[in-house]
């Protein structure tokens, strides 16, 4: 395979931030692409955290409760912005977008609103909802069987509008729990660095959010899945059913997919398999 | 000015990560420009944190205590690292390197180490030191009289090794003392966002190296500083200072100086400006 030539955007999952992507940006742009890591609405410098996090005594009740600043950010609003984060980087001409996790929804937004600025859509264990489908749907089914996120919320997502982690408990078995559900084959000391820069609230209204696909706007774009074999936060089984759901639908415009024996997070585990990847497409 | 043609590579101050830079790189890789901003030594996703962030209930005498995870990370680790991300990103060519406050310091490091591989020294507000002059020594200078950084460091550097902030006290004042530090004309939103994702211990190491300094070395290198008129971290005073000293030293290659009416994190609160200078340089 040779080289692509669009610009490569990079979109990070809940909780995460443009932060994450860094080592692959060096691997891909010391490849002589040109790249850019953005936030997602709600996230890195767009994210806002609740107040009970700057109160002492830590109160886990205010925790569970307390309504989050994030609370009015939808897929629409998220999409609005991945959309014109593509616009800028390829000054009106197409992008190669990789999304992450729940940035796989956000993506599916922006492709369906604007094919023509995606070259290639690729999905890095990522949230590929089907049509009229939200990403939330998919995270009780059977095949996410075992998956370690939704019990590590600390809130109830529907009375708070976001998910919430406690990511300084002094609980060691939960801290655990959060590693092994995203950073299981990471550097212990890069996940623990990785936990200390994700927000504690990720927004519901994106899972909630969904999109009416259609053959001329996302089923027209170019994709490709990279399943992760050992992640703990979107089972194989669930790679593996968004995959053959958008080929149903989308039968004329199959999924390439490429396999990593990986976690959650091979932008922290192999980046430079991540850039490999990635650099030959679009 | 025409537009440069060197990739540009952005290095963050203290308790910063490559996160801070997202604004600036969308706007310069929207302008055309490869760009890519990097983790220093000890941050980001190479930061560690002290244990007693994740105990409960909170205690600040162990806070002032505890010796940081990161007081072994010194100036040379930082110097060898950032070379290596120069060495990476430019494929063996010149790189315009962006410093931001302490990243000056690694940035004379790099420049001096391999002055072949730096095609212009950017100083944004930054620690610019003469030579064999550790970092620290000018943060108590007259000059920089009014800074609000060292009355926010909550232990003692010597004794734990690190610089160390409590990043989610209860005081209200003094995480507004945080914010007027660093983030004075920001929009609020943002600035609380960008506290969020501030590591709580700078490693002393990096501020106590120091560099010597020739003029085939560091002297060579073409450099701009930015300075911020309105920086409670590094005081207008002390940025003339540092041009002023740099122009007595190597006089053959003077410092271009380029001002903004900005605080200490014109990345934040006037990202557009900042993409233009920089694009404009190497």
């Amino acid at each position: 395979m040779s080289a692509g030539s669009s610009p490569l955007l990079f979109v990070h999952g809940y909780w995460h931030g443009s932060w994450c992507w860094s080592e692959v940006i060096a691997q891909v742009t010391g490849a002589g692409r040109k790249a850019l890591a953005v936030d997602m609405a709600g996230h890195g410098l767009r994210a806002r955290r609740p107040e009970c996090l700057t109160r002492r005594p830590f109160d886990p009740a205010t925790l569970a409760t307390e309504v989050s600043p994030v609370a009015d950010v939808d897929l629409d609003q998220a999409g609005d912005l991945l959309v014109s984060q593509i616009k800028q980087l390829g000054r009106s001409g197409p992008v190669t977008v990789v999304a992450h996790s729940m940035g796989g929804t956000v993506l599916t937004r922006a492709a369906q609103q604007a094919p023509e600025l995606v070259a290639h859509a690729v999905y890095l264990t990522a949230f590929m909802p089907a049509s009229d489908v939200p990403a939330i749907a998919y995270v009780q089914m059977p095949e996410n069987a075992g998956e370690l996120v939704a019990p590590s919320v600390r809130a109830d997502p529907t009375a708070i509008g976001a998910l919430r982690f406690d990511l300084t408990s002094d609980d060691a078995g939960y801290r655990q729990q959060l590693r092994d559900a995203f950073f299981g084959d990471v550097d212990p000391a890069v996940s623990d660095a990785a936990i200390g820069l994700l927000t504690p609230d990720a927004p519901a209204g994106i899972a909630l959010g969904a999109t009416s696909l259609t053959s001329d706007g996302w089923g027209s774009v170019p994709r490709t899945y990279v399943t992760c074999a050992r992640d703990m936060a979107i089972r194989p089984a669930l790679q593996q059913k968004f995959i053959a759901d958008a080929d149903a639908a989308f039968p004329e415009n199959p999924t390439a997919v490429v396999a990593l024996d990986s976690s959650h997070s091979p932008f922290l585990s192999m980046p430079g398999r991540v850039a490999d990847i990635v650099a030959k497409l679009g």
